[in-house]
């Protein structure tokens, strides 16, 4: 693998239902804090259709710059799930019956007393070398393919499937692959002072912490009663590092709110969650 | 411009809350619904962090494949919004100050007596060559530029700016230039079908009626109660066209669920809105 892969993630969500606005993709956001947390550095969500040409060309920039791809959708029974066709071709791999996913679907539909047909073993058919990832939910396995040093998952789309296969078999893979990173985030409300006026102060704080990243979240309305949210999320090899940091970068933050006239709401600190 | 980016759009959400997933991003399924109904077809939503050569990547990726792209986020005066000097260097032009847009800001501060400051100031300065975006929610303009028969508009990331800008000052530019297309959408539920036992008349159809667009959803539990939520989106240059299509497909689906057994839970048909 590169270099310049490790600790960066990927994520693809495909499906035409996210194009055209008829569903809120929260898998992605999900996903995201969950990388995040363990430590890698999310940089791109792209979202696709389910056009083959389409998806190859994303699983494709993925793998050439992320150390994690994690594509979500297309894996069902119809037509138009063609995720695991996408990226048998985006590695030059052949589509093949792989016999343990075979199985997977099949007790799953012997469970309803459902016999097998061309679309549900079609849920079986994976790039060649992937390893299934048990669907503990639904009916279509995932598929989890090492390339090049990246890894490569392939999860559903509906979420209570996705979590799950995530939980047990995923995160316990990237656990023990993820960079030594450890998080803590401190926030602070601050009343009375315009975002834009703590801003410059922000900035120079940002520039002299570039493992802490600092934003402002205005919340209250900025004419009449302005409250501004801070949020100052550290990273580092050492969690005692983390906390420092951004308790440091907090504490700043308060002593120039009140040099601007501001009142402090509140303030807190944690491990992420 | 090229032939081939007639009525595509993209989408592309700035900021690193979403690639921490601290933020669901609503904006974009908003926006893609709406350019949906407009008639264009939305290919990608690239969400991206806040760094610069990040965004100038997907932005120059963007122009060089759709009609229309649209930016979410990043207009603010904190050191990290950095979409329009993203914009401005993807476009190899210059970040200019704006006159129209530092009258926009100005005036926007002046009701709150608040004086302008080097950072209120960056939210005027705008690539060379765009035309500013009135916001009447917030603070920061939008930034609108044609190039190469493209229109590239920024419009900021907080839910009640972006819409009140889009609704107001991008739509009806952007149903001037709308391809033609209706858009007539169907949809039936069935109770009774696993979604794979569907799933072959459905691919059937599909390729039978490439303007439409066929999407099945599985609503109970597949094992005790299956109930399938079949959703068809047909596009035509006539309304006309597009209800018939989609009204067909539904009657030949319905005969089909029937033939295995399925019942006809309900019907409906609309223009999507």
């Amino acid at each position: 693998m590169s270099q310049d892969k490790k600790g960066l993630a990927w994520i693809i969500p495909i499906g035409n239902e996210l194009l055209i606005g008829r569903i809120v993709d929260t898998n992605s956001a999900w996903l995201a804090r969950r990388l995040t947390f363990l430590g890698y550095k999310v940089i791109r969500i792209v979202k696709v259709p389910d056009d083959l040409d389409e998806i190859v060309e994303e699983v494709r920039r993925g793998l050439s710059r992320a150390e994690v791809i994690l594509t979500t959708g297309g894996l069902g029974p119809t037509y138009d799930d063609k995720t695991l066709e996408a990226v048998a071709k985006a590695l030059e791999r052949k589509l093949v019956l792989n016999e343990e996913a075979l199985k997977m679907v099949e007790s799953f539909y012997k469970k309803k007393n459902l016999p097998m047909t061309k679309e549900r073993i079609k849920m079986a058919m994976l790039p060649e070398g992937s390893k299934p990832i048990p669907n503990e939910v639904g009916a279509a396995p995932g598929a989890l393919i090492e390339v090049e040093g990246s890894i490569l998952a392939s999860l559903p789309g509906v979420p209570a499937e996705m979590k799950t296969m995530f939980e047990k078999h995923l995160q316990p893979l990237l656990e023990e692959r993820a960079p030594p990173r450890k998080l803590w985030e401190c926030s602070i409300q601050i009343k009375g002072v315009p975002e834009s006026s703590l801003a410059p102060f922000l900035e120079e704080m940002a520039r002299k912490y570039p493992k802490s990243y600092i934003k402002s979240h205005p919340k209250g309305h900025e004419i009449k009663e302005p409250i501004l949210d801070v949020r100052i999320l550290s990273a580092s090899e050492s969690l005692d590092e983390a906390k420092k940091l951004s308790e440091k970068i907090m504490n700043s933050i308060e002593a120039e709110a009140k040099r601007l006239g501001g009142e402090i709401v509140s303030k807190s600190c944690k491990a992420p969650d």
